[in-house]
């Protein structure tokens, strides 16, 4: 059954399990070993304590969504041998982050009127950048300008020089899927996976491990082309996870927003069912280049950029599962449920391993890498 | 005499003159010593030639316009040791870069349709970033395409990710003052002063002083908090020389575009003449901390970051010399004329030697740097 992009009233549950039921998404492929640091909660006491003295939240319900995205345990798989305290600097951005996502990139006024977003976003990153306090600063960006004070206090200032870049280019990206949003553009897929290097938010949650794990990976390692591939790479594949979790949600909601699903709907003919396919085989390929890759790549590694590159591959296996029993996903009603409890099961091997020809990623098949 | 921002009619040339004539803008301070690379009549010869290649230019008199950037001028001045061929690829960026920003940014469709510029800016920075070409490019982003090939063939990966976020930032400060436009918003001196940092190129241009003079800075220091800080200092002393530069040619054209004076005009009561002072002051502010903290710092770097912030002061005046003879200031007609051949004045002594409070730039003051 074709699936009608932007129709507007939400679908009715019995609808939507049909839907969700059809489509039958294939188990992910994630052949990396699960890990958890054992701070996780411990560091998500203390982050809640944060977040309520912090005072972003607008409301009760906000806050409890916010509680609900799992912050914790989404950053302690990232980082599963890091110290509490740093751990916990980077698990307060990650909360921030989530909380700044859903009020200010993905709905609410500023998601759909980009010439409001800009200047705002321009603000917050320069509350991060600038070690003084500003009585003008709203609460998003105070409590951006604590976090970034704690990272200061933490990490090197290459590290937080390499989380203020991150942090630029992943507004960047968010302006410009408002500017897609503002204008009614369904982007193509190479714009489109472009875009999700950068709005996913992938960068600066990728940028934090090494102030997490308190390694510096020297800067000829960090900014080669292969680290920057791999980099790119664990981005996208969890950026595409991330669409795949979300998707039952924004069904749920009847969002015709900009996904893998819309995009490749939008200009190939096909049902949801072969969209889903056919998002689930991109997403392998490049799972596929990113594990065979960071194989060859590791022994002619310095430790610390050893440990950042087994940061990216717990921050796929763990996206992937945090992202498959979290309830800002599971949860379908108007408060937050459970976390999901449900065992998961994986695939065994890919459903496709060829290289990608877009231009835009095309490189990251490079065999000189 | 008040001058009234915002006025439609062009100025007649008596009127012109005698508001010109009113400002009197002070001489500027500047005492860096001058310096020009012996190679820049060769390398601008060189670089004509690969604007006549590249193709970007839509027509004759745009052509005219970007040569009389004279772009080789300028960049021959931020780095007067650095080997012809490296200077060249630098000199290709700026010249490229002076027409995106004309042609792009500060006039055209884009300049005042947000919504349009973000996604073709992140299209034309990817082209940047990624190593494959792609037919889908237009000519800015195939150009753009063709210099960073020279800079990966000369620069370090590290001098070359440094320039690529420097890139992402300029489009982010861009992306701004186009927020602005659009809206009719003038903004106040604080984001103001933070959207220049950011939109009037600096950060790119001075990336690139690593590439032409081959040098490569230590993470350690280039991340520094004191390095960021002359940077930005740099940064902030030639965007408002520019403002200064290019305030004829705007009042010539009756544009009550974003700048240090229609800034300053629109928050405080007071005539042009007592802008055009007041943003005088706040320059020479900015240079004086830059210079006194530049002598302090010199001693401590290696030579790689010496030579650097060498390059920062030697871009100061540069840019000041370059900007004060330009014919993309100084011409008035549709075609551009001959650059400026007077002897500069220059001041003998600052206006002005106090720090500034502004939260975004307090710390450009702090003693612990």
């Amino acid at each position: 059954m074709p699936y009608e992009v932007g129709a507007s009233a939400p679908l009715s549950p019995a609808d939507l399990a049909r839907i969700t039921d059809d489509l039958r998404p294939p188990p992910l492929f994630c052949p990396i070993d699960s890990a958890i640091n054992p701070a996780a909660r411990r560091v998500e006491r203390r982050a809640i304590a944060w977040i309520d003295e912090a005072g972003f939240c607008a409301d009760p319900r906000e806050r409890a969504w916010v509680i609900a995205t799992r912050s914790a345990d989404f950053y302690a798989r990232f980082a599963p041998h890091a110290g509490e305290d740093p751990l916990l600097s980077a698990v307060l951005w990650v909360y921030w982050g989530f909380a700044f996502d859903d009020a200010r990139c993905d709905a609410g006024h500023f998601s759909s009127h980009l010439a409001a977003f800009v200047p705002m976003a321009a603000r917050v990153q320069r509350a991060l950048e600038r070690p003084c306090p500003s009585e003008a600063d709203d609460a998003y960006a105070q409590a951006l300008h604590d976090v970034a004070a704690r990272f200061r206090r933490t990490a090197a200032p290459v590290q937080f020089q390499r989380f203020v870049s991150a942090h630029r280019a992943w507004l960047a990206g968010v302006s410009w899927q408002i500017a897609n949003q503002e204008a009614g553009v369904m982007p193509g897929l190479e714009d489109y996976l472009t875009m999700r290097l950068h709005s996913a938010g992938g960068e600066p949650t990728f940028a934090m491990l090494e102030i997490a794990n308190g390694l510096e990976v020297p800067a000829a390692e960090m900014d080669s082309p292969v680290l920057r591939a791999l980099t790119e790479m664990a981005i996208a594949t969890a950026a595409l996870d991330n669409d795949r979790h979300s998707l039952a949600k924004e069904l749920s909601r009847r969002q015709a927003d900009q996904n893998i699903y819309t995009v490749l709907l939008s200009r190939h003919t096909g049902s949801l069912a072969e969209a889903v396919h056919a998002a689930a085989c991109l997403r392998d390929r490049i799972l596929c280049r990113f594990l065979r890759l960071r194989e060859a790549t590791l022994p002619r590694l310095s430790s610390a950029a050893r440990c950042y590159v087994d940061g990216l591959a717990h921050g796929i296996r763990g996206n992937a599962e945090w992202g498959l029993r979290v309830p800002r996903y599971l949860s379908r009603g108007s408060v937050p449920g459970e976390a999901g409890e449900t065992p998961i099961t994986w695939a065994e091997r890919p459903l496709d391993d060829t290289p990608l020809s877009l231009p835009a990623v095309a490189w990251w098949w490079d065999r000189a890498l």
